[in-house]
């Protein structure tokens, strides 16, 4: 069956429906679109996983801060629809603002329900900088969990903490989904794939890949035995073009989220930082 | 089939999932315990409207607020079960905090993830005297519908307010549960059901019956040909004893939840108040 491009929630659960009525198991891939090969290897992984499979693109109005990128975030979606049938997606759901979040003048949490995932996984790290933006993303992942209904749902772990995050929503809020995370794909020369590469000048972007640079660093110190965090911070610093912008560099174990000082195996060592004016992270699994 | 009684979330659903497999339609009709004739009238409009029917006994601790009267809610399980035995309840699902909220040192959003229904339906009324209410009914409501999975959950119309937040919330969130609301269920002399009515005396009960009085009096009004608010408010007020402590008296667009200054058809009369230390609520569609 080809690929259907579908911009109505009635539309996609009618045909979810159906599926399950026939005892299909379903996957979402949630996105905001400007695929790139990042997404196509959570959609090959959904694939793989399950009968059927739903790509939604949806730039989320109400994850984004006042002042962030909204308007000129990259929309590709004829592009993304193109990818997505080479990828034998059955679904791409693409709805409006309108179809997601109604008529409602301000979307904000004066006129809608929100998710709020709990503080202590939200006020830290990507959190600090973006007030309410894992609100909006707990909250669109819950409506896309709600109009599809997923067995499973795919993320990528270069969001570490959205993964975080929609791990402990689905625990918290008793949701029958198995969230599968899928690791980093990378530029030949280490920079992870991101819709927002796309922002980046050459000069940013040869700046930017001293970010993975810096992790790969952290990897190979921590490989030779060291686990002291602040020496691990102060080596990734001296690698980090003058020019980047740090926002943090984090250890975290990567099964509790809880902050470590002495890094061990399954720790998370990521980083967020400003390349000019866009805005990257990465991280790497030590 | 006579009536089960569960306390573990994955006997819930297991039982749910063999259910929707032989195609029956699921009620739920959430509750606190201390189950009465007001519970009574939303099982039997389950049972008319539902294959199966689940009720819920959780008293939430997250939906009570500091200072109020979670300890000593009544707790009256094998009664409750008696009564639900009678109705022909399919499942009785009793879990305890710790199954509902694991291991968290702290029932909070620190530690949980919460639904946060919109600041405008949640900052007035009864909202504002109980900070953080809503938002544990909300949450706490959202986890049992996933666990059992309704296409029918049954509210009574006597916490209005929290029966708009829930219709809300089914809204919002795109969920596919249809709310059905029930009316009030009163004594012969008047007085609306409510499981705090065993904490009055004699003395604050027959002071608290004029609360009913209050709202058959805006009726009898209204009924005349009387839709100026104030004067509906003030004609309120003479009715209540002096001993009775007024918290609100609000009028409210009942499909809308807007505040009205004229009442019309379909509005709603609350009020909340305090006989003795007991909180009460009760109001009227006109």
């Amino acid at each position: 069956m080809s690929t259907v491009l579908l911009n109505k929630i009635s539309e996609v659960k009618k045909e979810i429906n159906n599926w399950k009525q026939s005892g299909y198991s379903v996957g979402l891939v949630p996105t905001m679109g400007a695929l790139h090969r990042g997404h196509a290897s959570l959609i090959k992984k959904a694939k793989e996983t399950c009968d059927k499979v739903v790509v939604s693109v949806f730039v989320n109005p109400i994850q984004f801060c006042p002042g962030e990128d909204f308007d000129k975030y990259p929309r590709t979606i004829e592009n993304d629809k193109k990818i997505c049938e080479e990828l034998g997606v059955d679904i791409v759901f693409a709805p409006n603002a309108k179809e997601m979040y109604g008529e409602n003048s301000r979307l904000s949490n004066t006129e809608l329900t929100f998710v709020c995932p709990p503080y202590n996984f939200v006020d830290c790290m990507c959190g600090k900088s973006r007030p309410g933006h894992f609100d909006g993303v707990a909250t669109v992942v819950l409506k896309l969990f709600n109009i599809v209904k997923p067995d499973f749902a795919f993320f990528g772990q270069k969001d570490a903490q959205q993964l975080f995050i929609i791990k402990k929503m689905v625990k918290d809020l008793n949701l029958d989904i198995t969230i599968i995370p899928c690791p980093i794909v990378r530029e030949d020369d280490g920079l992870a794939l991101s819709s927002r590469n796309s922002y980046l000048s050459e000069e940013e972007r040869k700046n930017a890949l001293t970010v993975s640079k810096a992790l790969f660093y952290i990897k190979e110190l921590y490989d030779k035995g060291v686990t002291d965090t602040s020496i691990l911070f102060d080596s990734a610093i001296s690698i980090l073009d003058k020019n980047i912008e740090l926002e943090y560099i984090e250890f975290r174990d990567f099964s509790t989220f809880e902050k470590v000082k002495e890094v061990k195996n399954n720790t998370l060592a990521a980083i967020a930082v400003k390349s000019g004016k866009t805005r990257l992270i990465d991280n790497i699994i030590l």
